[in-house]
């Protein structure tokens, strides 16, 4: 029998846990995993375990991802108004990017599962994360990609061997042939957005923080939101950490998206966005106009009294250069959206100058083509 | 007064510790660190301590490089006809890079010394490297560079807000533009080819390969080689850890070469390879036509038992492919090109079946535009 079944974050209902990413049938929300027996250790610190959804975790797929730095940014805190800034280098990821925390525990599950081939759709990290651990767990993997993605997203999910679809259209085309695909041929679909295991493996992000700020947890923390996946998974850690008696307080989890592609700073501020109207933006990796567990974080924001802006373009490409030149840390555009929003949010007073703050670098300046 | 000095390591002359890069007076060899005082310990880990040249280790720069994931290549290592081939994941530094070692050790004793300004001359991952260190500790370094060099790499050094400067003709024009500046601007020069502290940096390597195989280290290590600094760095690690009785053996070190670049297979295995020859190579971090530390590579290989092999580029592009299809690793060609000596090594009869083997994958595939 399983240690875990799949529960309705909304209405609580339960299915048996296994390899399909159907939400649930009477209100339609993503599942997330629920814990049926005690506690399993993660990782082989004896000050760092998690639960985990994986069976068998010795037989599990692993490139050593999480372990990230944890860095004063001293420089940069101060031209914000705060003295106890910090960045956490998710790029520092085996693939780039903070997606291989979930993808890990995704692939690992579906070796349970003695799955053998999968599908996913992406235009870019979690495509080239879910390439990576696919081939090395020996898993047959098909991409589903924007025919128009950058190329060098385009590269990194080839080269680790993953059979690349590309699709004309929007990007609900895309996530479209994905499902077609995966019903058609009877494959799993190992979709990050949709995946109970997914934003379950991002949850030892918040693990590691309690143990970098030895227990006295961030006051804040600012994430680029598209899907949410780490923002979900940290808020998991963090409730989990609280429940055990490890920490007395869940830090304020705030998000931030492009002015551009805006759903959950629209929902949540209730300001006018029509997704008619999405353009481009530089931040590709929260360029998500339909976000599949959107009630669920406007309900975590609501909890943790977090807060949603939207950022410009230039703001992101302003914060990508300072952070590059005053503190050596080459991100993203998309994770340089983080810093650009920490900077509107302090203007509106959430932030205070003693306050503690963290912003998770959630993926590597070299994964994207932009011209700086 | 300080606690090191810098001692030849061909003649055993010394000279008070300082940032001019000159070599020893009497035999032209660059210098080495050398400490007068007792062990200090670097990093937070009580089980992690390495004595290093910085005098005020809390006042340094960090972006928390080393501290890697070592991960065992079972797939790669069957088709190799080893079972307990392991990589060391070094391109998970800041920079994407194992160069972030000694980039970081070497700037915090220019802050030490309070440097404002430097130059280093580099075509790629040092470049980027001290560009970002520099850029951290609020130091404008100069960046002397091939004028051909790839664009991606120039790109990532130019990110951090190093002023490049683009040499034209060969790579020994480069280096001597950059001691030309240096000279004449009265800056230090921050090589990472002469700087004693560079090396220094990088022997943190050896340390964590000792907790991380619990003692038991490797039977070898297969590095790829051009300037050799993690090669010698590695070295001086595993002495500092046998002298102290933490380990009871040094490992088998081996040096790989690109066969169009060869200086120290050649030296080392007697075979005719003439510099005038060079040819352009896919493994660029390691086109090193004359190493100014050859000869102490030489004598390390000599110490420890180790071999010299040169790989073909067919060699260094099927591997590349490999890492990346069979263990979800993206390397860059230079990294790969240590698997492919590895064969070569194997093929030899110098590593058995059983034996543990170390490779250490130097550099993201991320950081090179060659079109796979």
């Amino acid at each position: 029998m399983s240690h875990i079944v799949l529960r309705c974050p909304r209405c609580g209902r339960t299915r048996p846990a296994d390899m399909s990413t159907d939400v649930c049938r009477d209100c339609a929300a993503p599942l997330d995993v629920e814990y049926l027996d005690d506690h399993k250790p993660v990782g082989n610190s004896d000050t760092y375990e998690a639960r985990t959804p994986v069976h068998d975790s010795s037989s599990g797929v692993s490139l050593g991802e999480g372990g990230t730095p944890c860095v004063h940014l001293k420089a940069l805190g101060e031209n914000l108004g705060m003295r106890r800034l910090h960045g956490k280098l998710e790029f520092l990821n085996p693939t780039g990017s903070f997606k291989d925390r979930g993808t890990a525990v995704m692939i690992s599950v579906a070796m349970d599962h003695g799955v053998t081939e999968l599908v996913e759709d992406s235009s870019g990290n979690a495509g080239a994360s879910v390439s990576a651990y696919s081939a090395r767990a020996g898993i047959k993997a098909h991409v589903f990609v924007p025919a128009d993605a950058p190329q060098a997203k385009l590269r990194q999910i080839k080269v680790y061997g993953a059979e690349v679809h590309p699709i004309e259209g929007p990007r609900d085309a895309v996530t479209a042939a994905a499902m077609d695909y995966h019903r058609q041929h009877g494959l799993v679909y190992a979709s990050h957005m949709l995946s109970p295991y997914f934003a379950e493996g991002t949850k030892t992000f918040a693990y590691e923080v309690a143990q970098q700020f030895d227990g006295a947890l961030p006051d804040h923390i600012v994430f680029p939101v598209g899907n949410g996946s780490l923002f979900i998974g940290a808020f998991k850690g963090f409730c989990e950490l609280q429940a055990a008696g490890r920490t007395d307080k869940i830090p304020r989890l705030h998000c931030v998206q492009a002015r551009s592609v805006m759903p959950l700073v629209a929902a949540f501020t209730s300001q006018a966005w029509n997704p008619g109207t999405v353009s481009r933006t530089v931040a590709g990796g929260i360029a998500i106009a339909a976000p599949s567990r959107q009630e669920q974080i406007l309900d975590i924001l609501r909890q943790v009294e977090g807060t949603a802006v939207a950022v410009e373009e230039s703001s992101i490409v302003k914060m990508q250069h300072a952070l590059a030149e005053q503190e050596g840390i080459f991100a993203e555009p998309t994770s340089a959206a983080a810093f650009a929003g920490l900077e509107e949010i302090a203007k509106q007073g959430v932030i205070r100058e003693n306050d503690t703050v963290l912003v998770p670098v959630t993926g590597f300046g070299l994964k994207d083509e932009v011209p700086l």
